[in-house]
């Protein structure tokens, strides 16, 4: 049986750093998503397993929480693991270390995926997946020390701050805009001089609906404080007034 | 001493490949990147020993012509070789081949970069790196059947289709904005049925001048045929009106 925790490594690639010559944290939330990818279907439970089955996991939440991020040309590992399942949900941690010095710990994360059927669109039972193997992969002493995953709770006072279409780059494989989008699209609300002065130290997406090309999406934003800020994304289908909520965010950033 | 030719594994990533399951140009354009980089950090005139030297390369042209796309999983390798140098310009090459399978050619790539002073901008004589090592790795056996790289001649004719400001996504490492956002951002121009209808045969990009954060760039687009398409990007700095060029492109679609 193969580790419970699974370990692959990255290069920060330059063309993937922002100006302070860091690795930005889409791209990071990106290496996190093929970490889990791999480790799910090394384990025999990934895409190529469940999609012939009508089945596939869909991220619900994703919390990166960062004391540094890893500098240009630097090589990192994303560990991942499952620390636990739930009927219709799992929790899989993360764990960001550099390569030459292991001692180096660049930060961590949190997610929950759910198991959907493809074509109903319903929750469905993980246990049902080969026996509950993944049972035998829980792993719950690694340790993971950073806050619990937000829902990110928002009052009814945050502004439009952003109108923007969905663009062909915005679409991933299975026809929805692709769940590291938004993460890069909410961090371009922020000025180059707010990365001049602080850097992100977590950042929390909660995902609630899926959204589609042709969509206009609508940016809200929350001032929680000088530097914890909220926004929540709605889409507006095309020739629609509907709006719907697609997913919120919480972005802290800090002064090192 | 190394091979002339530098060979490079990369993996076509789920979030890395468009809703046809196969991988989305830019991100080629970015392995195209980083395999230049190595192969020449790797054969000692990359930046690592350039910069230092207040030196850098530049790019200067880019063309990518793919018979197809990397399907995603895809493991493929990125070739890469100096076909020649001129004084202040190399000719650097691409063949982008399947790595499980080296007859399944994906597709060829043709560069041209030149050295400049990175305090003066100006052109430096590339036979005053290492006297002039870099004609030790010039390989022109090696087949690049692709036509020449373009200095895409564009009308005055060409409409303006869209005016988007910069973000913080879009600026590198050098503070300018990243060469491959502008090939994401002009095939963000063509809707998703065009890609529907359509595969990209060939991508042209000439690099006029650097734009920078603040910058407001627009797009003007010219239809030479029913399946080719000029554009040219400029920039209009903040609280300006001048307007200068930044680059111009030429896309070829083809229906397979």
């Amino acid at each position: 049986m193969l580790d419970k925790v699974g370990k692959y490594e990255f290069l920060a690639e330059p063309f993937h750093c922002d100006f302070s010559k860091r690795l930005f944290m889409g791209h990071l939330g990106n290496h996190m998503l093929n970490a889990a990818d791999f480790h799910a279907a090394h384990r025999g439970f990934g895409m190529t397993y469940l999609n012939p089955l009508h089945k596939t996991w869909v991220l619900s939440r994703l919390a990166i929480e960062m004391e540094k991020m890893p500098p240009q040309y630097a090589k990192f590992y994303v560990e991942t693991w499952v620390e636990g399942v739930m009927k219709f949900f799992t929790n899989r941690n993360f764990r960001v270390v550099d390569a030459e010095d292991e001692n180096l710990v660049y930060g961590y994360g949190r997610s929950i995926w759910a198991l959907i059927d493809t074509d109903s669109r319903q929750p469905q039972n993980i246990m049902d997946i080969r026996d509950g193997e993944i049972l035998n992969y829980i792993e719950t002493d690694k340790a993971c020390p950073i806050g619990a995953l937000s829902r990110v709770r928002m009052s009814k006072d945050a502004g439009l701050v952003a109108s923007v279409p969905t663009h062909y780059s915005d679409v991933d494989v299975n026809g929805h805009i692709n769940s590291v989008k938004y993460i890069e699209h909410v961090l371009d609300l922020f000025a180059l001089d707010t990365y001049r002065e602080y850097r992100i130290k977590r950042f929390d997406i909660a995902y609630v609906a899926e959204s589609y090309y042709g969509d206009t999406l609508n940016y809200y934003r929350e001032d929680v404080s000088d530097d914890v800020f909220c926004v929540r994304i709605t889409r507006v289908p095309p020739e629609s007034s509907e709006e719907t909520e697609v997913c919120r965010c919480k972005i802290e950033f800090v002064k090192d």
